[in-house]
């Protein structure tokens, strides 16, 4: 699904932004840590420190309604002629703590991000997007 | 609608997501420039250099079948307590060329951005978002 030059992207990347829709169709959209886990990302749904983000729930719940989402992972520069994106539509699912692919998941996640070592994510649900298309723009080595 | 934290981390970041949706509520998603116009946000559309971004009519189809979007500004650093972002869900219409507002539009995007300079704003629509609710999260005065 990914090649090397979007497989390094994804993997560098710090923060992406993940759109889902209800099943009205209004648009939901959120900054989410995220990371590759075989050919599928994944994303916790974690309580970040010093709030509870009030969104959290409305993204999952979004998810049950419509499974639809879109994945965009970019980079900022004011030199524009080096902004590049990806873009990934697929579909999301929960992947519950009792599942096989929780477990990998949890340490991916830990393994790219040093932040989660002290967050539960064990207890809790795994945004689990596979991807539909993958559409990609501009420079992806700069970033 | 915005108070001033809001009014300035706006003005203050340089992108931001636009969430749309088209009729079927497949979510759609595109980094953007932006700037204030009043109580609402302008962004146009933009060709950007060397290659043309196959998703620039999407964004607008969506709109024209569906005026309920999402906007969401953020910052990331490493130091999570120091995250924040700022939604705005709201709804979309395209300014047109000939229409009062399209000009103090270009301007504005054009003070903010000198990369605007040399992009033929007036001819093109601008993508007009009206604020219905405005949520905050984290730290707005870090950017």
């Amino acid at each position: 699904m990914f090649d090397k030059d979007q497989r390094d992207y994804i993997t560098r990347a710090r923060i992406g932004r993940l759109a889902t829709a209800d099943r009205d169709g209004r648009p939901h959209l959120v900054p989410i840590c995220f990371s590759l886990l075989d050919e599928t990302i994944v994303t916790p749904i974690d309580e970040k420190p010093k709030k509870r983000s009030p969104t959290t729930l409305q993204r999952s719940q979004d998810i049950n309604e419509n499974s639809c989402v879109t994945l965009l992972i970019d980079h900022y520069t004011e030199n524009w002629s080096k902004l590049g994106w990806i873009q990934i539509r697929g579909t999301a699912t929960h992947l519950l703590p009792n599942e096989p692919d929780h477990t990998p998941a949890v340490f991916s996640l830990r393994q790219k991000y040093e932040q989660y070592a002290n967050h539960a994510l064990e207890e809790r649900p795994i945004i689990r997007i596979m991807p539909g298309s993958v559409l990609t723009w501009g420079e992806l080595t700069h970033q």
